[in-house]
C-alpha cells in the first residue's frame, strides 16, 4: 500500500482552526488539554482490552486508532495495534500529518461517520479515566540538553563563580550530554529515592546513603521522528522536519550524588535512576500556531547553528508539589518554554554535526527550564538556592528538597483563543529509599 | 520447550581443557584466536546466504548455529536465525552455557556427527574469510567507564594538575558516563573524521573545523547478559553472572572538540560520531581460566563495591596503525586488561546502585586501558603527550594524532598453554572529513 504525499497546507491549517469544534463535548471545554486542535498520540490499555495500542486523546476520551483503522475509517499502514508508536512514526511526516488530518475530520462537529455508528463508537472511544497510559515510544537514545540561560547561570553562580556563571562554551553551542534511556518511565510510575555515594563537605571519605537532596528538573522533550545516517548531519534550517512532537519531562536529580560524581565526565547515577515523561506526544503540527520569536543570540552562532524564522514555542509550564496525605498541591513554579536560549532545531543540528546518527523515537530533553525569578525556576535547587531558602507549602510545612511521599506534577499548555493545546500531566510520587535489607 | 538447568561444572570445565583439540585443523593452530576452547558468538552473512544469523568462530571457520540447530545437532530455543544475538542472550546463562557445551562437543576431535556428514558440513561451516561480520547485538544502552588508574592519572596530569592528577572521587568509585549507543559500529566500518567546534588557545571564539586531534581509545567492553529491574541494584558479588561476554572497543575521540565542549556535562560530540567494537563476543566462560588477581584497592571501597576472589582477567592488548598505502603496520602499544583498577563487576554494581536498570545487550566500555609507560598507553593523547612527542612509524613518518587513511587495529588475546583465546580484530580506517559542499 502507498498513500498520498501528505496533506495539503490548507487541510493541515484547517485542523488548527480555533473555531473548530468536535461532536465530543468534553473536547470543546475551554480548559481541556485535548481539544480537536491538539490530537496528541499515545499508547494505552484498558480493562476491557489489555493489549497496548495507539490512541489519540480528545477531551475526556481516547480514540482507539487500531479500532478505527480496522474499521476502515483511517487510511494508513497497519501500525496502530502495537505497544509503541515507533512503527507509525517511522512512516514519516507525510503519514503523521495524513493521519492527523483524517482523525480531525472524523471527530469534527460536522462529521457523522463515527458519531452515528453507535456500536463502533462504543469500541473506538475509551474514557481516559479508565485507561492506563504507557511509554509511547521505545527510546533508542536519550539526550539531555542544558539550554536555559537562566538555569545555567543559576547553577554556575551556585557551584562555580557568580561573576562568571556561564562557562565560555555555553553561548556558543547547545551543551548536551547522553542520558540513560533505559530508565525513562511514563507519568504515574512511582520513583524510588536513590542511594549512592555522598561526600559531606568536612568528611574525608564519602558515605553510602539515601539521597538527601532529591530534586526535579522541569523540562520538555522532543521525540525524533526521522533520524539521520551516521556521518550525515541534520541541517539546522531543516531540523524541525525531523521532530515528531513534544512531551513534558521531569529529569529527577539527586543533587548530593551529582555533586560528588559529576567531575569530569558529567552526571551519571545522579540522573540514571529515573526520568519521567508525559504519555501524550503533542505533534509539532499542533504546536504550529504557538511559535514565538527565537530569543536573541549574542554572539551570533556559528553558521551550522543558524536558522531563519521563529523556532521558540509559547508553552506555559507549571510544577505542583503535593505532600503525602495532603489534599492540596502547592504550585512551585510557573515558567515558559519560549524563554529557552537554544531551539530544538539547534539542539538537533548540534547533536549530529560531528556525524552522530539519531533514530526514530530518540528523546531529547530541553534541559531545566528556568525563568528569571525564584517562582519561575525549574528546580528546587534554584528555587531554594541549594536548600538555603526553604519554600513554604500552602498546607503548611516547607521544602528544601523532595521528601518521601511527595507527588510532583508537571503541566504544560499553549493558550489559544477559546481553547488550549495541553500536554496533560507528567507526574511521579517518591517512594522511600530501598533499605539495606531489601 | 524447556531445557536443562544448565551444564554441570565438569562439562563446562571440559570445554576449557587446554588439551582439547578439534577436527577442524585450523582451530588447533597455536596462533589462532579461535581454538575450541574459545567459541565466541557473532552475527554474520555470506555471499551464498545474505540473511544474518548467529555463528561461532572456530579456527578459520564459522559454525552456522541456525543450520546446526535446524539439523537437530544443537538443542535450544529457535533463536539463531536472527540479525542479533539478543534473543539468544535473553534465554539466560544456563542456555548460553548449554549451547557452548554442545558446540564444543560437536567440534571436538573425537566427535563424528558433523565431521562425517559432508553435505551438512558444507552448509554448516563457512570460511571466515568469505563472511561479513555484523554488529552482534542490538545495544539498548552504552556506558563508558574510566577505570584505568594510569589513564586517569595521565589525563589529569595533562589537563589539570600533575600533583593532584587523580580527582578525589576517582579512587572511590568506577567513574562512568553514558555514551551514544546509536553510533556503535562493527569492526571494519570506515570512520568519517568528525567536524565540530574547536577553540584554539588564543582565539576569542571557536571555529567550525574538521577535527585536528583525532585519537583512539583502547578499551574492552562487556555485554550485559541479564539485566536488572529499575530500582533493584545488582550485587557486586553476583555481578559477573549478569555478563554475557567481552569485546574489544575503540572509543574514537576528537580531542580538540572534547576539550572545548566537555565542561561541565562530559564528552558529547567528541565521542558520539563512532565507537567500534570487535564482532565476536568472547564469553566469560571462555575467559574463566585467565582470571588474575584484582589489583589492590586503597582505600578499601565502600561495601557495595566489595567482592571476594579474582575479578581481573589477563588479556594482552595491542594497537597497530597502518598508514594509507603502507604495507606494514606499526605497533603503537602493548598493555593488559588485568591492570584495570576497577573490575567489570564493580562497574556493574556501581551503575545500578542508585536504581538504574540495565538490559540484555547493553555495552559497558572499560575506559582507556593504559599501562605505566608510553608504549603501554591506550591513546595517542597519552603516547605523544598531547602531540608534543610524536611517534615514529616503522615505514617512516610520524604521528601525533590520526591522519586520514590511517587504519587502526586493536587486538587482544589470553595466552593459554599451547593455545590462545583471542578476540580477533577491532579495526577502522579514517575517511577524510565531510567537505562543506557535501
Amino acid at each position: 500500500m502507498s498513500f498520498s504525499a501528505g496533506p495539503t497546507h490548507e487541510s493541515l491549517e484547517a485542523t488548527r482552526d480555533p473555531r473548530l469544534k468536535s461532536w465530543i463535548d468534553s473536547a470543546n471545554d475551554r480548559s481541556s488539554d485535548f481539544p480537536i486542535q491538539n490530537l496528541p498520540f499515545g499508547i494505552f490499555t484498558d480493562e476491557v482490552n489489555p493489549l497496548p495500542r495507539a490512541g489519540v486523546a480528545v477531551g475526556d476520551w481516547i480514540l482507539d486508532l487500531a479500532v478505527v483503522h480496522r474499521a476502515g475509517l483511517i487510511e494508513c499502514e497497519p501500525v496502530f495495534a502495537q505497544s509503541t508508536l515507533n512503527a507509525f512514526i517511522a512512516l514519516g511526516r507525510d503519514a503523521w500529518r495524513d493521519v492527523r488530518v483524517q482523525v480531525s475530520a472524523l471527530l469534527a462537529a460536522d462529521s457523522d461517520t463515527l458519531k452515528n455508528n453507535t456500536a463502533l463508537r462504543a469500541r473506538a472511544l475509551i474514557p481516559r479515566a479508565s485507561a492506563t497510559l504507557h511509554l509511547p515510544v521505545d527510546i533508542p537514545g536519550y539526550t539531555d540538553f542544558y539550554s536555559s540561560k537562566e538555569h545555567a547561570t543559576n547553577v554556575g553562580s551556585m557551584f562555580r563563580d557568580p561573576k562568571n556563571a556561564l562557562l565560555p562554551n555555553w553561548p556558543e553551542m547547545p551543551i548536551g550530554y547522553n542520558g540513560r534511556a533505559s530508565s525513562v518511565i511514563v507519568s504515574g510510575t512511582p520513583v524510588r529515592r536513590p542511594s549512592g555515594q555522598i561526600k559531606l563537605p568536612d568528611a574525608e571519605r564519602p558515605v553510602f546513603s539515601a539521597c538527601r537532596k532529591l530534586d526535579i528538573e522541569l523540562e520538555t522533550g522532543f521525540i525524533v521522528g526521522a533520524g539521520n545516517a551516521l556521518g550525515e548531519p541534520i541541517d539546522c534550517e531543516d531540523a524541525e522536519s525531523h521532530i515528531f512532537g513534544m512531551v513534558l519531562l521531569n529529569d529527577w536529580s539527586a543533587r548530593d550524588i551529582q555533586q560528588w560524581e559529576y567531575v569530569p565526565l558529567g552526571p551519571f547515577n545522579a540522573k540514571g535512576f529515573a526520568t519521567t515523561i508525559s504519555p501524550w506526544i503533542v505533534t509539532l503540527d499542533a504546536l504550529e500556531p504557538f511559535r514565538a520569536v527565537t530569543p536573541k543570540q549574542e554572539p551570533e552562532p556559528l553558521p551550522y547553528l543558524r536558522h531563519t524564522g521563529n523556532h521558540a514555542f509559547d508553552i506555559e509550564l507549571e510544577v505542583h508539589l503535593r505532600p503525602a496525605l495532603a489534599e492540596l498541591a502547592t504550585k512551585l513554579t510557573r515558567t515558559n518554554f519560549k524563554l529557552m536560549y537554544w531551539s530544538m532545531a539547534q539542539q538537533l543540528a548540534h547533536h549530529t554535526v560531528a556525524g552522530c546518527n539519531t533514530r526514530v523515537g530518540d528523546l531529547m530533553g530541553s534541559g531545566t527550564i528556568s525563568g528569571p525569578t525564584p517562582d519561575s525556576c525549574g528546580s528546587l535547587l534554584e528555587m531554594t538556592w541549594n536548600g538555603q531558602r526553604p519554600i513554604t507549602l500552602d498546607e503548611g510545612g516547607e521544602r528544601r528538597f523532595i521528601e518521601d511521599g511527595d507527588e510532583l506534577t508537571l503541566t504544560g499548555w499553549c493558550q489559544g483563543e477559546g481553547y488550549r493545546v495541553g500536554f496533560g500531566e507528567c507526574k511521579g510520587v517518591i517512594l522511600p529509599a530501598r533499605s539495606a535489607a531489601e
